[in-house]
C-alpha cells in the first residue's frame, strides 16, 4: 500500500440513514532529522520521501550548499537494529558541519512559521505532551453542522478579497458564529481565534465547535485539545495524526462538510438529529 | 483599507492580449514576538490581530496557562517612539516567567512544523538572508502555462486518493513533468521535490518551472530563491511578501493558473507567445 494513506474507519453522513464505512486519509507523522546524531528538528510530513524532504529542507536552511556537504542520509535503528522510520540521522562533511553547530548552537532557535503549532517540539517524544482528554458535555445538531460551512463563509466574504485568506470559525450548538479571524496560514487563523476569545475573559471553550476553512492537520486539533474545544469540524480533509490525536483526546472530527453532507472522524457520540 | 490585503499591480492573461490590472494579495508579514524583551519566535502572518495571534500561539504552547500569566502584550516602539507593528512584546508573570525561560534556555530549539521554511529564523532581520537574484535565461510559452494544472493533477491522481495532499511539481520549457512529489504540508512538498533532484545530482535547477497545488507564500518563494529556479506558478492565490520577494529577486510568479487564464505578479518578461 502506499506509504502517503492511511486506511481509516468513518460514518458517512447525509440526507439518509449514517453509513459506516472506509476510507483512506493522507498519512502525516512526525520526521525528526538528526544532524550527526543530534535532534535537529521535527517536521510533520507524508512518509515516503524522508531523504529527498530532508536534503530539500537542509538546502532551504543553507547548511547543505554542495553534494560533498552531504555524507549519508539513513534512518535510525533501534537497539534491535529494527528501522525507526521516523527518525532520519544525516551526516555532514566539509564546512556544512560546521554551519549545523552554529545553527544546534541556537543562533536560531525557538521560531515558527504561518502553520507551526509543533515548533519548538525538538523530538517526537514531546509532541504529545499536554495532550489529555477534552472534558465536555456539548451535543450538536447534525443539521447545523451541514449550516457551518455557509456561516463561515459569509464572514470570510467581509474580509476575503484575495482568494488567499484561510478562516477558523468559533460556534455555539445552534450554529451562531461567536468569532471568526482569517490569515496566510491556517494555523494562525486558529491561534487568533482562541486567543481572541481568551482575551475577551472567555478562557473555557468547552461549548464551542471549531470550524476551518482548510485541511485539518495534527497541529490544528492538537491546538482545540489545549483550548479544551470538544468538536472540530472543516470543509476538508483530515490527516491520519489528526484523525489519532482526536480519538485520543476525546475530540469529535469531521470532515468533508459539504452539501448537506460530512464524515464523521471521530467522537460521533457528541452528534444529535 | 483593511491592513489584511495590499493593493498589488498585475497582469491579466487570458485568450486575448495582456491586460495590465488592479488586485488585491492576502497580507503576509513577518511577526516577531518577543517574551520580556528576548526575541522568541517568528511567524509568517497577516496583520491585524497581532495581540490575539500571540495570546494564542502562547496558549498552544502552554507558556500561556491562566488569565494572571499574561501581564501585556504591545507593539514595540523605535527610538523615535514611532509603532513598530512587526514586533510585539510580550510580557508575562508568575510561573509563565520560568516556562518561557526554559523554553528561551533552548530546551526546544530549531524545530519546525509542516510548513516551515521560516523556521530557525528567529529574527525579522535573518528573513532576507541569503536571498540573492536568480540568474536564469529560461523563457516560457503562455500555452505551456496554462497546461500545467492538467499536467500536476494527472500526476498526483496516481497518489492523492485523500483530497488532503498538497503535490509540488517541475517541469521544463515544454511543459514535461520532470519530477513531483506529495504530502499533507505544502513546503514539504517543495521541499521533497527539489531534494530529489539534488539528490540525482541535478543541483542546477535553473531551467525548471515549479508548479504547486496551494497558495503561493514568501516560503515557497524563497526556497525556489534558493534552489535557482525562476518560475513559480500557483492554481492559487500569491501573497503580498511572496510577490514582494519575487520582484525582489527576479522570479517570474503567476497565480490562479486556471481554465486557460492566469495572472502574472511579477518577471513578465520570462513568458513567450
Amino acid at each position: 500500500m502506499n506509504p502517503g494513506v492511511q486506511p481509516v474507519e468513518i460514518v458517512r453522513v447525509g440526507a439518509g440513514p449514517d453509513v459506516p464505512g472506509r476510507d483512506v486519509a493522507a498519512a502525516e507523522e512526525p520526521l525528526e532529522i538528526r544532524l550527526g546524531g543530534t535532534p535537529f528538528v521535527v517536521i510533520m510530513r507524508t512518509p515516503g520521501a524522508d531523504q529527498e524532504l530532508a536534503a530539500g529542507f537542509l538546502l532551504s536552511e543553507q547548511i547543505l550548499r554542495s553534494r560533498a556537504d552531504l555524507a549519508s542520509a539513513r534512518h535510525c535503528t533501534d537497539e534491535d537494529g529494527r528501522d525507526a522510520p521516523n527518525v532520519l540521522n544525516v551526516w555532514l562533511a566539509g564546512e556544512a558541519v560546521e554551519r549545523a553547530a552554529a545553527a544546534l548552537a541556537g543562533r536560531r532557535h525557538v521560531t515558527a512559521s504561518s502553520a507551526c503549532g509543533v515548533c519548538g517540539r525538538r523530538s517526537i517524544d514531546d509532541l504529545m505532551e499536554g495532550v489529555r482528554r477534552v472534558d465536555s458535555t456539548l451535543a450538536l445538531p447534525r443539521s447545523v453542522v451541514v449550516t457551518l460551512p455557509s456561516r463561515l463563509r459569509a464572514a470570510q466574504k467581509t474580509f476575503d478579497e484575495t482568494g488567499g485568506l484561510h478562516a477558523a470559525g468559533l460556534f455555539d450548538d445552534t450554529g451562531s458564529l461567536v468569532a471568526v479571524d482569517e490569515d496566510v496560514g491556517r494555523h494562525n487563523a486558529v491561534d487568533k481565534v482562541i486567543g481572541r476569545e481568551w482575551l475577551a475573559g472567555r478562557a473555557g471553550l468547552s461549548d464551542r465547535v471549531l470550524f476551518v476553512s482548510g485541511r485539518t492537520s495534527f497541529e490544528i486539533v492538537q491546538k482545540a485539545v489545549v483550548a479544551g474545544i470538544p468538536i472540530v469540524a472543516s470543509v476538508s480533509a483530515p490527516s491520519s495524526l489528526a484523525i489519532e490525536l482526536a480519538r485520543d483526546a476525546g475530540v469529535t472530527l469531521l470532515g468533508f462538510v459539504r452539501d448537506g453532507t460530512f464524515n464523521i472522524y471521530a467522537g460521533a457520540a457528541r452528534l444529535t438529529r
